[in-house]
């Protein structure tokens, strides 16, 4: 099996990779080629028996993508996009990048003779859903972004819908839960300090609440989006009707929930490291952001996330804390 | 104030354009300058104290848009679109006139210097909702397009929104109910049937039906569709806030509440004109339409359709038949 990951540089690129390389196969099939894809090259990982490829090339340059497929990847990983608050301020990198290019990779797919028709696994996220909202959004809750970002995903999810339905990809389109605890340095992300309240304490350092404690989100963590991207790639895609887009599930969570579990993993001295410093400009933002979703069409086919925060917070220890 | 019809030649766009010179005016104000634009020239009505242009022209090739936008219209009337059947049938069409040629038109909008930001009324259709549906449809059902024509029309709501949402125009795009009666020929929409099972009979022809009279769906006539435009023109838009789209107003009814409306209008003589022959394709398009809305955010605004199909048949009548 040939794999393909665009975006193979970026936190998710990067964990997904390593899985890939680890397990040598993806569901029952082993690997055989894996072509990584970035703007800068993804650094390429020792891998025993399959053949490791990394490339810097951006996607909405012309003749890129058909270059891209003429290996036919049999799964295609679409992970690259301009994150949020840069398609805010550069409206048209954004569209460049997260819309145009992806609709040339539909078009070079298509274009492909043959009865070519890959999987493609593309993130979407949460962003598409913008107020108001109801305190839980369900499966058939109109898609309707605050932001550029969102639009952008939102709109590609229709793109990959429709090419799904007319029989030229097998395109499934997974909106991510906030990726939490998010390993590395703090972002500019607004949505940052729900990693970095966890993150720095327990790395003994402090860290900036900018919003209430009662501010409610919606997380996985990065093993648990490794895990749905996996599943994506390898679930039976007929059961997916041509609705190619789902939710996935997640954990609904408060700011001071999210401090109880620090507490219980890193005790009080890591919770005196959480310092309150209201932000407006960020709790405006957040205010507008979902709370908690009912993910029944993901769950029944298979995709599962963390039980509670604490479980988040277990996984953020095991996996970049050495347990 | 200085109008813009993008799809002048179209049916809608023809009964836009005599209503706006008929009534030489938009809301309250007077209107000086209006400029007709479709792939063909559409005919000038005769009109006294406005200036009316007709150009043809492709507004998906370059330098069309900014050219269309330099005299600064105040309103934009958008209704120029290639039509289901034909998006279905020529997907790079589709995509290059629904969404490609949109995209450019905003663009060439944000691209006006100054503070520059006309109102732009936007031609969408329930065709954004496909199956599995419910039997009542609220305004923050996802849209779940079947057909390529639905997906662009749902790609532009979110694009357009989020130019909105960002300052660039000041957009609306409304969802039109399907259009019944429609006046003229038959054509070769799967939808047509609805139409002309009233019209072909009050002509003293035949028609036929070729779904059950069962079949449930959502209506407005021609003339409430004007409405629904006018009134998107001059509505304080605030009142939208950032969710640019809105499905519009309509009449729920079945085929068979169709064929009674029918008979009370064109009797017996009529009613026999309707042959039943059953068409599997169709039926099985048709199923996956939408039945009934619950339209109340469009009705909050002050947007109304017929109150009943008896009304429709009643403006067909009038509007078409001479009363």
């Amino acid at each position: 099996m040939r794999i393909l990951v665009l975006g193979a540089a970026g936190m998710l690129g990067g964990k997904l990779v390593e899985r890939l390389v680890r397990d040598g196969r993806l569901g029952s099939a082993p690997i055989s080629d894996l072509a990584l894809v970035d703007r800068v090259a993804a650094e390429r990982p020792r891998a025993r028996g399959l053949v490791v490829e990394s490339t810097a090339a951006d996607l909405a340059e012309p003749g890129v993508a058909a270059a891209i497929v003429a290996g036919r990847p049999d799964v295609i990983f679409h992970l690259a996009a301009v994150v949020s608050g840069e398609a805010e301020e550069d409206l048209e990198k954004g569209y460049r990048v997260n819309v145009d290019a992806t609709r040339m990779l539909l078009d070079a797919v298509r274009a492909c003779e043959g009865s070519y028709r890959p999987r493609l696994v593309f993130s979407s996220s949460i962003a598409v859903f913008g107020p108001p909202l109801p305190d839980v959004i369900g499966d058939d809750h109109a898609a309707t972004p605050a932001t550029s970002y969102g639009t952008q995903k939102a709109m590609i999810e229709l793109l990959l819908s429709d090419h799904a339905r007319r029989g030229f990809v097998d395109g499934i389109a997974i909106r991510l839960p906030t990726i939490c605890v998010r390993p590395g340095t703090p972002n500019l992300a607004a949505s940052g300090f729900f990693s970095s309240i966890i993150r720095e304490p327990l790395n003994g350092q402090d860290a900036v609440l900018p919003v209430s404690p009662d501010v409610q989100h919606w997380f996985a963590s990065p093993r648990a989006a490794i895990g749905f991207l996996l599943h994506a790639a390898t679930l039976d895609s007929a059961r997916l009707g041509d609705r190619r887009f789902l939710t996935m599930p997640g954990v609904s969570a408060t700011v001071a929930e999210e401090i109880e579990a620090l507490r219980r993993v890193g005790g009080e001295d890591a919770v005196r490291r959480v310092h309150h410093e209201p932000d407006e400009t960020i709790a405006r933002i957040v205010a507008g952001w979902p709370r908690a979703f009912e993910t029944r069409r993901a769950q029944a086919l298979g995709f599962s996330a963390e039980a509670d925060f604490d479980e988040i917070v277990r996984v953020y220890v095991e996996d970049e804390l050495g347990g």
